[in-house]
């Protein structure tokens, strides 16, 4: 299908000049050398300037200015409210099931803890998780912590790392023990999507509950969560929502669930009626349960900023673009990685792509180092892994070719080699 | 003692004249009404100037410019680096003792967790968790979570809730059975000062833990947390430490016991060779091993600034400022506001009182919401409690007769009752 694409740079400048979002990149700030080239949007996403414009603002006006005064006027509300604009733009929620609060780590080990109390208390056969033994390492190790502390068994399903879960190891893992599932909508390492709807579907038949973790599709790919019928989601907004490093997270409770679950950090802000400062731990009804401590207000602002951009492009616009710049990126790869010794590991159908690419090549960390060293920004996984994730509201068809181009100059000249990888910091 | 003092406005004045530390309210941004008075620097402290040009330039030079390469040049040994700056001039712990991390919430839950299991797998019979019954809410309820899910007992002792908890009542409620005890250096209702380095000493004579939540100390009282033994402690950096709504909070926990303790939150900044991303959870040695998720960056930023602050004036002096005018505010509410039906709700000894007074009055709502109409910040707190709390760093000895003689104008002539009090988020 894409054999009869051409691979001259011209073609790329005509994809840029049809793209109906290339003037999104003039809305982020970006490094002076203007020559680099970013594909690392799975892991850090670039700074919007509205965001650089509104936490200047609201650190000078509402801190600033308005001191504690600014908790009733402008904060207090926030979490929910910039929940809801994330349901409603990025993930499919109605009102009242997205709450912007703590950590991906943090939101998965409470609403999993929430979930296995009710399941448990349903049906106290049902102990086991399930996973996936490729799911993002911090998935992983919360799960397993919970598993140790409740004395319930975790299982793994088996993997392919190119390829994400498949719904056969699901099934043949799913049973009536089974409590919750949790995995991943897009496999941090290859890139696969997983089917949010029919997964789910298989899960309740198991009548388990079912977690999605959205860290590397939210802003990426759409999202329908309440029309997938998914029970519980986490995922971070410094990704593809741009919100900046360590900005907080969402957590999503579909709505007939949530006052029926407790999580188990009770802290002050899930109190009802909280500032009667009352004996007795008492969580407030709705999705405000699933809060803790007091919200960092700078990144909840940054996510409010990074959706609204996302809002304007339109998730499907983000979605067809982000489809033609990573198959574009695979056809390149075809003409010119794979006799190069580089190996497509992401599943090659657009329906079963996220937002990035990845290749696996022998001497990938050496190459990858390299890459950087010459401008080009992907990042390195163990054991043999470049990821190449344009970021869709920005990158352009021309920074593919030239990434593409650079790999393939430097891997046949063997140029690489003179490179030391350095350790890069990547989520 | 302070009834020599004179009550006139030229007192203040001279005072301020004297103050050592007059010049640093210069190095903040304030509201542009300039009358305006902050006496709520335990609830959210105001903004330095450096950290608004710090954030800024973290936001477009690391942010912007370093993308993702910025985890690897600056941020990734933030919340440690940040940790020791806070031990060495705030909380009195050498290095590798305290991290930025989570918020007080969420850090509490860890670390009694974490203290519970050490305490048990010791000496299963040690199931009892110690508090104070008007310890501050989001600790209470914790702990209350706690107990409820591992099924042991929450033993609240009995509190004077103007004077803080009693050391009578701590003692009668040890025993052989006691896990873990969690108490606030300074009280949050009435601002007793609880004596640190003797209380631990008690509970480590009944071989439990000691766990203190600084959130109303650090930044406005010395703290000696090595010196006095304490295992445990927590806090925020929102109030005296002046980094703004939602900044992480901190954590510590002694050095000797970390690399036998784990937390139960297994995220993937806890792990060790976080990025070999391997299969099982394997902490890492150190206080790093009681972080969870990725830090948000901006907030540890500020935590730094506000500390570079505080050190520069110097917590000896900060302390001495504190003392003199909380004790110059209750030199004026006794010859001014006792009469009026006020009553100190705060240890009246320097040594027993933290950084803010509180005065019950039975019309404090209402009284509160005048003094905040007429421009002048403290706040309510139920029953009947308005809290005055001066921020060292920037109050003025002529912004406590000010205030002080607003509240006993508008008590006085009755014109309180006209206001109408409205929620104000406080913390």
């Amino acid at each position: 299908m894409t054999a009869a694409l051409p691979t001259d740079r011209t073609h790329a400048e005509l994809l840029d000049a049809g793209d109906p979002l290339a003037h999104f990149k003039d809305r982020f700030a970006w490094p002076d050398d203007e020559s680099l080239i970013y594909l690392d949007g799975n892991s850090l996403g670039p700074l919007p300037l509205a965001t650089k414009a509104r936490v200047a603002e609201v650190i000078s006006s509402e801190w600033g200015k308005g001191l504690i005064r600014s908790w009733n006027s402008c904060w207090v509300t926030l979490p929910c409210a910039v929940g809801d604009l994330v349901g409603e733009h990025l993930v499919g929620a109605a009102p009242g099931q997205v709450l912007v609060s703590d950590s991906t780590t943090v939101n998965l080990y409470k609403l999993a803890n929430a979930a296995l109390d009710a399941a448990q208390a349903a049906q106290p056969g049902r102990t086991v998780i399930i996973t996936d033994e490729d799911d993002f390492p911090t998935d992983r190790y919360v799960v397993q912590g919970i598993a140790a502390q409740r004395g319930i068994e975790l299982r793994m399903i088996r993997t392919d790392i190119d390829l994400g879960f498949s719904e056969e190891a699901l099934r043949a893992a799913l049973g009536d023990d089974v409590a919750l599932v949790s995995l991943s909508h897009v496999a941090y390492r290859s890139g696969a999507l997983a089917d949010m709807a029919r997964i789910t579907e298989l899960v309740h038949e198991s009548s388990a509950f079912m977690l999605w973790d959205l860290c590397h599709s939210i802003g990426s790919v759409p999202i329908e969560l309440d029309a997938s019928g998914a029970d519980f989601a986490i995922g971070c907004t410094y990704k593809y929502v741009n919100a900046g490093p360590g900005s907080p997270a969402i957590l999503y409770v579909r709505g007939e669930l949530q006052n029926r679950l407790r999580q188990p950090i009770w802290g002050w802000f899930g109190q009802r009626d909280q500032f009667a400062m009352g004996p007795a731990y008492d969580p407030v009804d709705g999705i405000e349960r699933f809060s803790t401590g007091t919200p960092q207000i700078i990144g909840v602002v940054s996510v409010q900023e990074g959706t609204k951009l996302l809002a304007e492009a339109g998730m499907q616009r983000l979605r067809s673009k982000s489809t033609a710049l990573t198959s574009y990126l695979i056809h390149l790869f075809d003409e010119w990685l794979a006799p190069l010794g580089f190996r497509l590991a992401t599943p090659r159908a657009d329906a079963r792509r996220g937002g990035h690419v990845t290749l696996a090549h022998p001497h990938a960390k050496q190459i990858n180092a390299a890459l950087i060293a010459s401008g080009i920004i992907g990042d390195y996984r163990a054991p043999d892994r470049i990821r190449l994730a344009p970021v869709p509201i920005t990158t352009r068809f021309t920074d593919v070719w030239d990434a593409l181009d650079r790999l393939r100059t430097l891997t046949a000249d063997g140029s690489y080699a003179n490179s030391t990888p350095e350790f890069t910091r990547v989520t």
